[in-house]
């Protein structure tokens, strides 16, 4: 199966849109919510736990493993590659390269968690890709508890996403990554402070597209992965409210279990 | 020495006040910065954490064991008391009594992390002492965050927490239990919204009390414990951002060393 991970419920995100790219493959999702958030922790911290997690799902049979998380990829996605002989997919080139496709002045803005936006790794890709591109980047920390306290329509949460772009707004960037699997939730509000000339890329989409044409491209790894249209939903610690945050992502309710990693 | 654990910096605030009340007594703190926040998660997981970070302590020689973390508390303090033969204190009790003492009406409000609140902890230590009072709680799980990116000042914060103390506002509560390590940081906003007279109860005080008041009672636990004014701090995941949280708390900088739980 298609084996996903996240630091915790967020990457749910990610699921639901490899759910709606690849409808009949089979999908394992795993949340450290034991530990989770993992972006306010060291990358060391970070690398160890997503070793961790991606020893987890291969062992149960993913064929490819899938970070949905951010901050996991920008500190672990090297180690991940190297530790298991599965094809690994990360958001980050994918979102870099819709955000590049959508920019016509090179003036990106990145968003992500205190750890995704110190590793700097949007920015390392973004000029690899396109040296003269400008990029204006900004933690946004708050935003992951506040989605998952499933405050997405207060007056409160607008006043701390418009605090956090002001920035960025200023700077006139013409495309943004939302780099954390929680900001897509929020993606109204915030294309609502950007401005709608300002592109948002959902680095959800973008991941699930590029695995959509990897399979393509790779028949034998695709035929490796069974298609029973199949998903389980675990997560490493389980309470009622990772259940209600779980449904408020998408939009539907899902049974959670709990496994030890 | 004392040994001072929590689930991540919000409990130098104990730490702070037993060093003021009890100067010359070495001290030893551990925070769980690695698997921040408890408050979170689920209270199998909370008391897992906890009776390890609770051996860590016992096994570099603490004498005492004292539980900063309400969540941690309320979650592990019978099975961290079964565990090693030292004292184990925490803040729930002391606070209840000063509550109590400091209540006309026994109209007691109660805010914590979401899984103290929902462990109903502080509701039956009061029910036991005053079977008369009438509890009323509400989870402020966004206020642990807004502390340690330091947002100590800013209209967002004073907007969420008007917003969390609304329900016990309209209940005419006279005295509030600050029932999580790091709300006392929040006290003067607290105090603001509430009203000067309710009484904010800072359990950060209350247990440094309780402690100093058992080592008189009992010299033979107190000659145990080293009396060099020594302190170190501890956490298992060390970054920039855990640094400076610290210093908001303490309001100076201290040396924080990474240690493997």
């Amino acid at each position: 199966m298609i084996g996903i991970f996240d630091s915790g419920i967020g990457g749910l995100t990610v699921a639901k849109a490899i759910m709606n790219s690849l409808p009949s493959y089979d999908i394992v999702y795993m949340g450290d919510t034991a530990r989770t958030p993992y972006g306010t922790k060291s990358a060391a911290t970070i690398a160890e736990y997503s070793l961790q997690v991606s020893d987890f799902l291969f062992n149960i049979g993913a064929k490819i493993i899938v970070i949905a998380c951010n901050t996991a990829s920008s500190a672990a996605y090297t180690q991940v590659c190297e530790n298991f002989g599965v094809p690994v997919f990360e958001p980050i080139e994918p979102a870099v390269d819709l955000a590049l496709k959508n920019s016509r002045k090179k003036q990106i803005g990145v968003i992500g968690t205190r750890a995704t936006v110190k590793s700097g790794v949007y920015e390392k890709m973004i000029m690899k890709k396109n040296g003269r591109s400008r990029i204006h980047s900004a933690a946004c920390p708050l935003l992951v508890p506040i989605v998952e306290e499933g405050w997405l329509n207060r007056p409160e949460t607008t006043m701390i996403i418009k605090k956090y772009l002001h920035p960025l707004k200023t700077r006139q960037i013409d495309s943004l990554i939302l780099g954390c699997t929680h900001f897509p939730i929020l993606k109204k509000i915030i294309q609502r402070k950007m401005g709608k000339r300002v592109y948002l890329v959902d680095s959800s989409l973008a991941i699930a597209e590029k695995i959509k044409s990897f399979l393509e491209d790779h028949p034998d790894v695709d035929e490796q992965i069974s298609k029973t249209g199949s998903t389980r939903f675990m997560v490493s610690d389980l309470t009622d409210r990772f259940e209600q945050s779980a449904r408020t992502i998408l939009k539907r309710r899902i049974l959670l279990e709990h496994a030890d990693l």
